[in-house]
């Protein structure tokens, strides 16, 4: 286990370019030592890009002390005051969570998913990200359905609350070996007519006007809107959409919508929501 | 984080008897915040034996701050003066070490050494013993040398200095893998409202009635149909399509042909394919 790829040669665990391309995203995190825990645990395994939605408190001297030797990467820290800014440009994102969550993505265990991942980032084709939640609350129901994956660690049953820097830890770790491992590839990308994976932007669009499609049918309760989203997310989120799949949806949807009389314009959907 | 839900299943990873014998032990710990963290990384991995030889400080209110739930863990640490003390009946101990030592013992990666540990405490003759060093200066070379294997954790080479309840989480984890067959089951299936997956002449209607939209839409060119429904059928069929997931997609699609006005019977559109 463990051998350098070909391209890699002298030092026995040289990551590869891969890990450059992950973000580590804490949404909400209340204790700025532990973002100082995660900027250190990032940096041991070779990880840099840390995002930040909403910290409570941050920059602050507890996250610089946690952080000891990382404090770099606190400073190039990127806060965001959503998980969607956040995952901007980003192609793949995994929500580490313990729960089960109905209708939620597909659920792997750390150790299965950070080859996934790391096939995602050598693509070279956008970021991949690491979503972890609140330390009391973890990641919402929403913040998850918009990852491609769960991931979760195994824990023992009567004691499963990690420590969020402790969590930050073991999945960079994974990575990094995973990086080093030279596990085999999926067959997955070598199909044909594959495409460059759709961006979380790109398919967060597609949701948005299938969304409008739905409402405009009356298939969609706008008030309601989150059960039935939620099983949808859940479909395409397994598939991992690539960029062409993602057109070629929306290309339905437009046809759908120039079917049944005129395509309506965000702004005028937007108005005829706001008065509901 | 990663609470648990009340609800959530039988473990999928129950642990073997064997984590009950292994002791982790923090040699000349400086700060009481690395106690309480290894003590919660412990027991979120199963283990429950700590011993702490001369803390700086100990018992103290930021070690309880920082095992959180764990704080039965630290009632129990065993203090001790000496290491040879802590390690009084244990048959196989393990040191992380970082460093290459001269004359040292023989030196594993942590996911090497945790089956071998593991195999040790269940032959049940006795303790097995991961031992830990102090912050800064970790171990000395006597306390090394009285392990029976060095362990080190592969971190990045300009920054490998993991925090002491970071490393503590990982070798724990790794044991945990370990004592749990490294692989867990099969989640995907087990998620609550996963549905049975979809028939294959469920599917083929939902890709007829699919098509039959795009036509009626003027999406799909029916004389050329061959690409763009080999592409529908590569996402759909990489995302294994449950029977309810199918379900909504019809429905979606009926909704979309009543308001372009009045579903067409399969027989009238069977009529209008043929006349072209």
């Amino acid at each position: 286990m463990n051998r350098p790829s070909p391209s890699s040669p002298a030092p026995p665990f040289a990551p590869r370019d891969a890990l450059s391309r992950v973000r580590v995203v804490l949404s909400n995190p209340s204790h700025p030592g532990n973002i100082g825990a995660a900027a250190r645990a990032m940096k041991t395994m070779g990880l840099r890009r840390l995002y930040l939605v909403r910290p409570k408190r941050f920059p602050d001297p507890e996250a610089d002390a946690r952080a000891a030797g990382a404090g770099d990467v606190l400073e190039r820290a990127v806060v965001r005051e959503t998980l969607d800014d956040a995952l901007s440009g980003v192609v793949f994102a995994v929500a580490l969570s313990a729960r089960h969550r109905n209708l939620g993505p597909q659920r792997l265990q750390a150790r299965e998913a950070a080859p996934l991942i790391l096939e995602r980032a050598e693509a070279g084709d956008g970021d991949v990200a690491l979503v972890f939640g609140n330390e009391t609350t973890g990641l919402s129901n929403d913040e998850v359905q918009r990852c491609q994956r769960a991931v979760f660690i195994p824990a023992d049953a009567s004691y499963s609350s990690l420590n969020l820097g402790a969590a930050v830890q073991l999945l960079c770790y994974e990575l990094r070996l995973a990086a080093c491992g030279g596990r085999p590839r999926e067959a997955t990308r070598t199909l044909p007519f594959s495409s460059p994976p759709a961006s979380s932007d790109d398919i967060e669009r597609f949701y948005a006007h299938l969304m409008r499609v739905m409402v405009r049918t009356g298939f969609l309760d706008p008030r309601q809107p989150k059960r039935l989203m939620a099983k949808i997310r859940r479909l395409f989120g397994r598939a991992a959409l690539e960029r062409d799949e993602v057109n070629i949806m929306r290309g339905i949807l437009d046809a759908a919508e120039r079917a049944f009389g005129g395509q309506i314009s965000e702004d005028r959907f937007q108005k005829t929501e706001d008065r509901r």
